[in-house]
C-alpha cells in the first residue's frame, strides 16, 4: 500500500499526527491541573497508541477487560493497569492472578461477592491486590450507591487477606462533575474518619474531560475517547472536526437516484451506536449530506438537493463513537494526513473477555 | 471446555440442533413451493454452516462481500456463489475475477458505471460472468427505479464483452411481497420482449420468508438470519424462542439495587442493534427483565420489580439481530441442548471488503 488512493475499502484511517496532538494536549491539561492521566485503550486497542500514551506522561492505562490488558502488555512499554470492571468468576480470577504477577495492577470493587472472590484468588499472593471501591455518582451502571456504602466496602476490602484498599472509583453521568466532587469529599471523610486513608480517586468520561479540574479531589482521570476524538465529542462541543484521528474511508457503490447514495460501510464498520445524535456519522466536507440508514454493509446518504457523488468517489466518515469503530476491523491504516504509514493490528480486537 | 458451567462468558452460543431444524424447515419451505434456497452467509460466516446449508439443498450461497466468499469456499462444499453487492475498484475486480476461476459465480450490478467496470475485468475472461440486475422493489437502498431501467440494464450488460445477463435481483422492504411480485412481471416481460430470457429472479429478506410463495414469479429466496432466528423475528411472529439458536450467554457482575443488576455483555458483543426495538435483547426464561441499556461491555438489566438475580449468575439472552452478534467474536461455542460440541471459529468475522 504506497498511495492513499490505492488503500481499499472500506478502511479505518487512524491519523497519527492527530492522535499524537489529542494525546499532547490532554496529558498537558492533567499536567497544569496536577491530576494523574490513565488513558482508556478500549477506544484503539493499539500497543503503539498505548505506549505513546505512557511515554506522553500518563500514570498507567485502563482497561475494562483482562483480555485487553494482556494484549496491552504483551509488547512492553505499559507497566501499570487499572481494570475497571467486577472480575467474576474462577477463569477470569485466575487470569488476573497471572495478570498480576506482570504488571502493577488495580481493580474496583462494587459488592461483597466481588471482594469474596477476589480476596479467594489472592489470599496467598505474594502482594495483595489493590482495589478501588467502584461508586455510583449518577449514571445508575454499577457502583455502590452512597459514600457510606463506600466506606463500608473498603473497610471489607481492608480486612480481606491477599486484598488492600486502594482509593475510590467512578464512572460519573455526562455532566456529572459536581456530583462526583459531592460524592468523593463525603466518602473521603467517612473512610478517613475510619481510619483508612483514599490514596486515589479515579473519575473519567470523555464528554467531561476538559472540566476534570472541577472536581479538584480527584486524583486520576480515565478518558478513552480523546485519543480519536468523534463526532459524539465534535456536537457535544469538546472537539472540532480536525481534531478527530479516526475516520472510515469508504466508496460510493451505487447513485441511485439524485438525492441519494450508497456507500460500502455499513454497521459492520460504522456500528450502529448512536449516542443520542440523529444519523451514522458524518461526512467530511460535507455537511449537506446525512448518513440517515445504516444496514450491514451499506451505508445511506442522503440530501435536500442532490448529493453530487458518483460511483467510485471515495468520501471520508468521521463516526457517531470511535471507540467501536476500531473494534470491528483486524486492523487500522496508520496515515500522518495523505500518507501512508501503514497497516496497525488491533491487538486487542473482540477482546471480551 | 467440558461442562456448560465452565462456558467463560460474555460467550456467543450456537445450538447446532436448532440451527440444523431450522435449515431442514425452510429447505422444505422452499423445496414445497418450488423455488430455490439461496442462503445469505454473513448471518453465520462459519464454513461448517455453509456446507450444512447446501447439503439440505440449497442451490448455493449469497456473500455480500468478496472476502465472505474467498472465506467460505477455502474449505470445500460451497461451489456455487451469488454476490449481491456492487463491486466497485481495481482492488476488488481484480479478486472479484480470481474468485470467478473457483466458483460458479454470479454478481449483480444497478449502474452503467459498475456494468463498465466489471466488463473491463472480464473483457478477456475464459468465460462470461453472470450478472443480475438489481432493482429497487421499495427498500430505497440499491436498485434500479423501475422496471424499464431494469430491461436497459440488463441490455448493458448483454452488449458488454465478458458479461452476460443472469437475471434480476431485489432485497425488498418488509412486508414488499406483493411489489416483488408486481416489479418483477412487468421487467421480465420488458426483458423478453426485447429479447432477453430472465433465467433468475432472486428476492429475499427474513422477515417475510415464509411469505415467499405470495410472489410465484420469485425462482430464488435468499435469506440469512433464518439459521439462527433472533429476537427482531420472534417479535414478528416469524419464529418462536425455541427456535433461536444463537444466544449470549452473560454474568452478573453486580446488583447495584434491588430492582438492577449489569451484565457482562455490551455493545461489543450484543451490538446497538434495535432493529425497531425497544431494549438490547430478551433474557431466557425472564420476559420481566429489560436490557434497557448497553455500554460497551456493560448491560443494564432492569425490572419493575426485583430483578431476583445474585452476582455470579447467568443468564442467555437472544439478541435483537443475530448476524451483527456473530461477528463480533473471533468463535462462538456449538452446543446441542447443554451439550457442548466445542469452539467454531467465525471464519469471516470482520471481512469487510
Amino acid at each position: 500500500m504506497t498511495a492513499f488512493a490505492d488503500i481499499d475499502t472500506p478502511a479505518v484511517l487512524v491519523d497519527l499526527d492527530v492522535a499524537e496532538a489529542n494525546v499532547s494536549r490532554f496529558q498537558a491539561y492533567c499536567d497544569l491541573h496536577g491530576f494523574r492521566n490513565r488513558p482508556h485503550i478500549k477506544t484503539h486497542k493499539l500497543p503503539v497508541l498505548a505506549k505513546l500514551q505512557t511515554a506522553a506522561g500518563a500514570a498507567g492505562i485502563t482497561c475494562q477487560k483482562i483480555s485487553e490488558a494482556e494484549a496491552m502488555i504483551a509488547e512492553g512499554g505499559v507497566t501499570d493497569v487499572l481494570l475497571t470492571y467486577n472480575i467474576v468468576g474462577s477463569a477470569k480470577l485466575a487470569r488476573l492472578r497471572a495478570l498480576a504477577g506482570r504488571v502493577r495492577l488495580s481493580v474496583v470493587a462494587d459488592s461483597g461477592e466481588v471482594v469474596k472472590g477476589l480476596g479467594a484468588a489472592f489470599a496467598d499472593a505474594p502482594d495483595p491486590l489493590t482495589v478501588l471501591v467502584e461508586c455510583d455518582t449518577g449514571a445508575h451502571r454499577c457502583g455502590v450507591a452512597s459514600p457510606a456504602a463506600a466506606r463500608d466496602l473498603a473497610l471489607e476490602i481492608e480486612a480481606t487477606d491477599g486484598l488492600r484498599f486502594g482509593g475510590l472509583m467512578t464512572y460519573p453521568p455526562v455532566g456529572g462533575t459536581a456530583a462526583v466532587q459531592a460524592f468523593m469529599v463525603e466518602a473521603t471523610g467517612l473512610c478517613e474518619a475510619a481510619g483508612l486513608p483514599v490514596e486515589r480517586i479515579s473519575s473519567g468520561g470523555a464528554p467531561d474531560m476538559w472540566r476534570a479540574h472541577e472536581a479538584p479531589i480527584v486524583t486520576e482521570y480515565r478518558t478513552g475517547t480523546y485519543v480519536y476524538n468523534d463526532r459524539s465529542l465534535v456536537e457535544r462541543g469538546v472537539c472540532t472536526w480536525a481534531d478527530c484521528a479516526l475516520t472510515v474511508l469508504a466508496t460510493v457503490v451505487s447513485v441511485p437516484a439524485p438525492d441519494r447514495a450508497v456507500i460500502d460501510a455499513g454497521t459492520k464498520v460504522l456500528t450502529s451506536d448512536l449516542l443520542g445524535l440523529d444519523g451514522h456519522g458524518h461526512v467530511l466536507g460535507r455537511p449537506d449530506l446525512r448518513i440517515d440508514q445504516l444496514s450491514e454493509e451499506h451505508g445511506r446518504l442522503v440530501a435536500d438537493g442532490p448529493v453530487g457523488l458518483r460511483v467510485g468517489d471515495r468520501v471520508r466518515i468521521v463516526p457517531n463513537h470511535c471507540c467501536v469503530v476500531s473494534n470491528m476491523v483486524d486492523s487500522v491504516v496508520a496515515v500522518r494526513g495523505e500518507r501512508i504509514e501503514g497497516p496497525l493490528a488491533v491487538a486487542a480486537r473482540g477482546q471480551v473477555r
